[in-house]
């Protein structure tokens, strides 16, 4: 089981399927079928057997899924039922200030534990309870605590050289604000979250004619 | 040339094309080949031919692509070189405040024209020069307007009625920071922005054991 033999994008659906299961035990769901999940989802029932596949048998005759054991075991797959995963964040201005105060990370298991700017105005501040570091600090903060997530909330210029560095000191998962692609060495992942490229490729949806909706529906899954 | 013809993979990758031609034309480049482009975005030479390969025949022998014609080209496919695109915004929150006050969607040619809430507390107060209108003055508004893009900044239980309500009003490109998937209608376009997502799906590649980088380099797009 490892990254050559499951193609990303099942392992980008998991955390979407533990978190409908979530939801679902919180209704106090015991079981539920891969036609009611994907409907849930907008996924195909197919693609959920197919995804889940490749991790094992899951699933009773007539019954479907058992909900929290398979939101545990999908959790566990993704390395989530452990301790908290620590991250830097490097970046302070209004995006990094956002994502200190976004309390989403923090209950989805994700602790900002270290914050490094390069603005000397910055470094040295307090924000949310945590001191700002000068970003040439932070070789040496990696290289002693081998934290292995990071999130780059600088402009775009800065965010090659900042991403270079948490490379070289090992991180291996990097979520970038910056709005600009970056080629990293194999066995680091990069996830980039860029509103406006999202606005940008729907709008070409908006140029078609259209005549009214049809009774199939879909998500934005299907095409990831 | 409609989206039955053209994946939406592709799609999503022309803003992400089109962004790096406007830095070159920046740096002052007048031609780029497939093999350059590729390596700068970390996709492979024989990607960026396939996917323009659907919009006609572009660059030349031994010179390549013509970079600020095909930049054009490509906004102009995805319907960006018109006027600004009109959004409404729903939720007012810290994201919503978040949304903004960022100078990007506007830089993008997007503008958010109208901000809701369903806060009492909210409605009628001022945000960077927008009134926030009670969510439920919402579908006269896209009524009357024809708005075709939304964003959606509410909390997860508040974001399918929210959707519901931008679907009902014709609203056809959804942006959606609520931490949830929903289905919608054929026709409607739905993309989420959901870091902690990607934070999930990245933690699997932390959980295997780590030989050290290879020389080939990859990116987040080709795994989209």
């Amino acid at each position: 089981m490892n990254e050559t033999e499951i193609p990303d994008i099942v392992i980008r659906r998991l955390p979407l399927y533990a978190r409908e299961l979530g939801l679902l035990a919180g209704e106090g769901r015991e079981f539920i079928s891969s036609q009611e999940l994907g409907q849930r989802l907008g996924v195909t029932p197919a693609q959920i057997r197919k995804d889940l596949s490749y991790f094992g048998r899951f699933g009773k005759r007539g019954r479907g899924y058992e909900v929290v054991g398979l939101r545990e075991r999908l959790r566990s797959i993704l390395g989530l039922n452990g301790r908290v995963k620590e991250m830097v964040l490097v970046g302070v201005g209004q995006l990094g200030r956002a994502v200190l105060g976004y309390g989403g990370f923090r209950r989805g298991g994700f602790e900002v534990v270290r914050v490094f700017d390069s603005d000397p105005k910055q470094i040295g501040s307090m924000i949310d309870n945590h001191r700002v570091d000068d970003v040439a600090s932070l070789p040496k903060y990696l290289e002693r605590t081998r934290v292995s997530m990071g999130i780059v909330a600088v402009p775009a210029e800065a965010a090659p050289s900042v991403i270079d560095l948490l490379v070289a000191g090992g991180v291996r998962a990097i979520l970038s604000y910056a709005p600009i692609a970056t080629s990293v060495p194999r066995g680091v992942h990069l996830r980039r979250i860029d509103p406006v490229m999202e606005l940008e490729s729907m709008a070409y949806y908006l140029e078609e004619p259209f005549d009214g909706y049809v009774e199939d529906h879909q998500s934005d899954m299907t095409s990831r």
